[in-house]
């Protein structure tokens, strides 16, 4: 059954080809103090940063930068630009790059007039903003997070060994904006293009695998997973194909801004561990989820059955004839194995460099959700590292 | 291939049993002077009215009312409403219906303030407003048009036999929020209740019959289908299903709020012949649709081939095995049509009292579209009319 929801999401979002020039309509609606904000430097060499700062100066806009936001943008980081931020009493906060600094720059949002330390309270107290929160516009030149059209903000704390994500309920922390040109993800590498594919299936996964209704949002899933093993299989062998990576991209937004959860449970487990994978190795989001999602799969499969036959059936095309339920059920996560290798990604653990002597670490920093087929336990946790060593 | 697009839906919902109370939440944010809008007089007897009438005193709201608003909205009543809104200096409108309620709202919300006559400037020369437009809310009791998350609005001329739909490209158009309570539409006569579901079908095949690519839209577009043939099948047999019930709701709202046409053609030229049959018969809409669907698909099959062996495999469950194209996609209209007589629908115009003598006037009626497989001429429109009867 669908049960009762709220659904609102304004952002207002520009896709395709050339799309960058509708900044100039956006920046007007901001004050003048913009704090643009960026990753490690790739946008300087592909040359988006400079037509972003030509826009800018065109809009007569006073600019301050942060830069070097890391692909896991950890609270130091954040507490950095907090200050960059306030001096340059911000009106507008501009993320160029992919899903970390979208984070980051929503996580700058809801902290710059913030009294509290932003930490305690976003990511241990998971409380709402109760100050100013600065709006956000996003230029995306990576694919998977679907930052761009949610409010989510994961921020890591590497001494904490904790990498947290909160998913703001106030729909003011999602961007006002986001402009999406496919052509700015063709020069990813192919490692970070099939990391962010498989993030974006893997955030489907985590809001399909929970609830035994026959809903919408289940329907809706499944349409966005088959269009993504469509476009992902072309990608994967030609990844300058515009129609396949422009499908991606659009699926990414729309695997993670709400939709699909309206109504249902949803899990997140595969988060929870992949997110201590992240923490202990820095490895690229998208790997940490590939490398411990079979182990975890394979051990709820028999918790949501009913769920796995219809994914392995409607996703995966497994004919069903003259099978048991736990027959097609395993067919269809060997299918969806065989599709993860063909696409290279992290099968296991051990190759984002992360050993045995580090899994009880991994199981303590590992949060446990309530929503999925299983609630898991320690040792079940634990037996998942050890299975995905 | 994703063309470029923009996409933004701003419309805030409530949606489940007994989400009227969110109503308490949103009037404050709106002036004293609410407009409410509702239609025959059921929400009367089914005591929607009641709850409605309390919630805008205990607000305090000086409320004026425009009652009556019939199936199909003229531009008379819309004149009448026009008045009534000026007289009470709406700062508001709360349309409490279906869609046709919602669509009047809307037409009214960019009309008080126009200085010009709003069915020349807005379904003549389809031009977007130019003044001020007051906010409009919905509480729905129907399901179908999808009119409570877009800026549609369907206005009909019945002395110039024309009934013409403006989707507004302006998203302040669309509602600022609106309220889905799935009880509210067990209490739907049966033939109500099917006119809707066709209404749904029609609004995603009218998305998908359109276009050569694989793109997300579609895939999308097929969850939702296959959502609603499920949930069609148990509403049909068990009106009272509130877990179907609801799934239809969310599927209307999502067949047209814009999502499933993002980046690609569209056709609507079944709608354009059902309008035309609606101006003649003042039939419920929804049948106008059934009755001229399968007409018009068998006649575009061959400009669209591929798209219909897809509707039928991916849809209709046709297995492809050893048959030509032409024999798959025949096989899905085939499962098409005894789906729409399993549910009831009206299969022809003459029932809804249409007759061949009409012809000649529901072709000049019908406004031809340019985005479907096949760009019809007069003669085709005709042809299609006669084997419709």
């Amino acid at each position: 059954m669908l049960g009762n929801f709220s659904y609102c999401n304004p952002t207002k979002l520009y896709f395709g080809a050339d799309s960058l020039h509708y900044l100039n309509d956006e920046l007007p609606k901001y004050g003048k103090n913009v704090v643009l904000v960026y990753g490690g430097g790739s946008i300087k060499k592909n040359g988006i940063y400079d037509k972003v700062v030509e826009i800018l100066k065109a809009n007569d806009k006073n600019v301050a930068e942060i830069a070097g936001v890391m692909p896991n943008p950890t609270i130091d980081k954040l507490y950095e630009g907090i200050e960059i931020a306030r001096a340059h009493r911000a009106d507008f906060l501009l993320a160029v790059g992919g899903g970390s600094v979208c984070d980051y720059t929503k996580a700058l949002s809801v902290s710059v007039h913030c009294d509290e330390d932003p930490w305690d309270k976003y990511y241990i107290r998971f409380e709402e903003p109760t100050c100013e929160t600065l709006p956000v516009g996003c230029v995306l030149t990576m694919v998977g997070t679907g930052s761009e059209m949610n409010a989510g903000a994961v921020i890591t704390n590497p001494k904490a060994k904790l990498k947290i994500g909160h998913v703001f309920a106030d729909e003011k922390v999602m961007p006002r904006f986001s402009i999406l040109d496919p052509a700015y993800t063709l020069t990813l590498p192919h490692y970070q293009m099939v990391a962010g594919i498989y993030d974006i299936f893997n955030h489907i996964c985590e809001q399909y695998f929970s609830g035994e209704d026959d809903n919408t949002s289940d329907y809706l899933a499944e349409g966005l997973m088959r269009s993504l093993l469509h476009s992902s299989r072309i990608a994967n062998k030609d990844m300058q194909n515009y129609e396949a990576r422009s499908n991606i991209m659009w699926t990414a937004t729309w695997a993670l801004n709400t939709l699909i959860a309206c109504g249902k449970s949803t899990d997140w487990e595969v988060h929870m561990l992949g997110q201590a994978v992240g923490a202990y190795t820095d490895a690229t989001h998208g790997m940490t989820l590939s490398a411990v999602s079979l182990a975890y799969y394979r051990h709820i499969l028999p918790y949501g059955l009913k769920k796995f036959v219809r994914f392995a059936v409607n996703v995966w095309g497994v004919d069903p004839a003259g099978k048991t339920d736990e027959q097609v059920a395993q067919e269809g996560l060997a299918a969806m194995e065989s599709w993860m290798k063909e696409l290279g990604l992290a099968m296991n653990i051990t190759e984002l460099g992360a050993d045995a002597g580090m899994i009880e670490g991994l199981a303590d920093a590992t949060l446990i959700m309530q929503g999925g087929y299983k609630v898991l336990d320690r040792s079940e946790i634990v037996e998942i590292f050890q299975e995905s060593l």
